[in-house]
């Protein structure tokens, strides 16, 4: 209690990785950060550890590119390590995972392994590999931390509660800039509609998953091995102006709700630091000061059919997720390249599931390998 | 844990009262109903020992009455005993004080010296002696178990969290039934209507409370002495649908809420069984399937006074909670009875806190003769 943590940061040149920085930097009293990673965006990694002074980097650009940038009056370079080396190395307490895509299983697993603290932005890691993933988390006795903010909301509001008296997960949705869009004019969306999300700053791929809720499909699936609630009791609530973040039901009716402005950066702390709680003046405070209506609806899965996909696929469980999670990854590529329509996205997703032969209790190897199938599958698909 | 839990209910015949008996009823296994107190309902009262066999009852009617309505069929009467001896009873494990008025605090303060769990429903108690109660409940390691739905919900939204990293408890208020009355409208204002309450079923006096916002105001003075802390950080929020009952707001500016359909039989169960949950079939399940609006709105203190007053009263501490409640105890009646209008309820309240010469810490004796100091000056109130 009261030690520096000592944090790495995988992706720390993406959305989060960068916010994550933003806390970092406010509570540098409490938080260290030993580790930085990221996948190629070499000037502002370099910028990253210039200011933060790490004790090691992963990297996947060029190492005279990055120590270029460094320099002047960078002296000393940090050692470049593989995400696996930083994810277990005795000189941290947590990892935080935000990467995207499946970069950021072996890391995952690698930081569990080695019994860190945990914290997980990347959704792909639960969606694709949930059952191996919790089992690991089990026998190495390590506690995912979500930093979604939905799941951080569950999380916040199961605290000091006991699991067995939760009798429902209620996710909130944003339900995404076409909520009030018939279905004709859904066909017609773009790209360039879609990616400007109203409440939220994302990348493009989140943005796109927002816009046909296979984000919050996605998040279902997470809920369901984050918190080890059956499907039956996990339920999506849409939720228009993004002040509740989630909910958790109780066995005696009496339901949580965690709030906040929309800022990632809470949940973000929240994981870095919990159980704990700190100020920082940068976290938005409600105010209370004005008239305010928090509006909510059930979502309509005729015109979002990804959350059914998303839930149907993790019903299924085995390979079926890892196969959403592809094919719904290269559908949003053909979407933002105009190649297919955003209501492309849930029809070629449903053929992908339709054709996968899946398999039971996959191994990673296996999950990789219905990802492949999945995205060469996918590439093929035309609209009829 | 596990072992039955023996209560005993204090104004049994209350709307409360009532109401935890249903509450026991269900609870069968886990709750046994051993002493019952009620002043006066002397035919209901008899039903209820019949129902549940207490040991012991307390009682101010005709205890030839009451034999009378128990026979025939009953043979082993309960025992009656004073409320203070059944508070401190040994075969007694929690106490709920449902009684109205300044009848609470002796009881309370037996219950607490006894070392009891005590279910707090009566608002007189910690308004007029939170100071004295409080530093009883720590002197003999007693947590009061608010019964309130809005204290209910801090206390719920706070398990598990640090006391020290709250920033600010958020009170909500339905508003009562006159929230949208001009100032000339509420002038005019009959106890018919003002008996009309949109949410809850509450007795008269508090549901004249409830249309002044001084319930409100009252519940901000239990709130300060129930979870320390200061005025300026309690904010009442109008919401008038009811459903969240209270929120938390927490050092790095997350809120926790505490939601429900509005039914006094959750917070009363919680408090009986806390720190456990247990499924009553009973109790209103939220079911989210419809569209659905949660609005939120700052109090006007321009015409609700009354919130005002008792913030105020509540500030300057000592006897001022006491004069306060008392004097609105007359004005309500008075209100009730014709004499006086709505709107001059506060009036008068502010006119006995003006002319109150406070005691900065008093006794019990002091607090009880500045009650009775304040219902004189306010029976001779008139309206200029």
């Amino acid at each position: 209690m009261g030690g520096l943590k000592r944090i790495a940061i995988l992706g720390s040149t993406g959305s989060i990785g960068q916010q994550t920085l933003e806390v970092a930097r406010v509570l540098k009293g409490k938080l260290s950060v030993v580790g930085l990673g990221a996948a190629s965006n070499t000037g502002l990694l370099a910028s990253q550890i210039k200011e933060f002074q790490p004790r090691m980097v992963s990297f996947n650009g060029s190492k005279t590119d990055l120590r270029r940038s460094l320099s002047p009056g960078h002296t000393s370079p940090p050692k470049v390590v593989t995400m696996e080396e930083m994810a277990s190395h005795p000189e941290v307490d947590l990892v935080l995972i935000a990467t995207s895509g499946k970069a950021g299983l072996a890391p995952t697993l690698a930081a569990i392994r080695a019994g860190k603290e945990v914290a997980l932005a990347n959704k792909e890691v639960l969606v694709m590999a949930g059952a191996m993933v919790m089992a690991e988390a089990r026998e190495y006795g390590v506690k995912i931390r979500p930093v979604d903010s939905e799941h951080s909301a569950i999380w916040q509001c199961l605290k000091g509660e006991q699991r067995k008296k939760v009798a429902r997960l209620l996710l909130t949705a944003s339900g995404g800039p076409f909520l009030r869009y018939p279905a004709k004019k859904l066909e017609a969306i773009t790209p360039e509609q879609a990616l400007n999300h109203p409440t939220w700053k994302m990348g493009r791929k989140v943005t796109i998953d927002s816009a046909t809720l296979m984000n919050k499909g996605m998040e279902v699936i997470e809920a369901h091995w984050l918190f080890g609630l059956p499907y039956s009791r996990i339920s999506v609530v849409v939720h228009t102006e993004s002040i509740v973040h989630s909910m958790v039901q109780f066995a005696d009716g009496s339901i949580k709700a965690q709030l906040s402005r929309p800022d990632m950066r809470l949940p973000i702390q929240y994981a870095l630091v919990y159980p704990d709680r700190h100020f920082n003046p940068q976290l938005p405070i409600m105010e209370w000061d004005k008239a305010m209506a928090l509006n909510f609806e059930p979502p309509d899965l005729a015109r979002f059919p990804c959350l059914r996909l998303a839930r149907e696929a993790g019903e299924k469980g085995g390979t079926y997720p890892a196969v959403l999670c592809a094919a719904d990854e290269v559908a949003g590529e053909m979407f933002l390249s105009h190649r297919i329509g955003l209501v492309d996205i849930a029809r070629l997703v449903a053929d992908a599931l339709d054709h996968h032969r899946g398999i039971k209790r996959p191994s990673l190897d296996d999950i990789l390998e219905a990802d492949g199938w999945a995205r060469r599958h996918a590439k093929k698909w035309r609209n009829r």
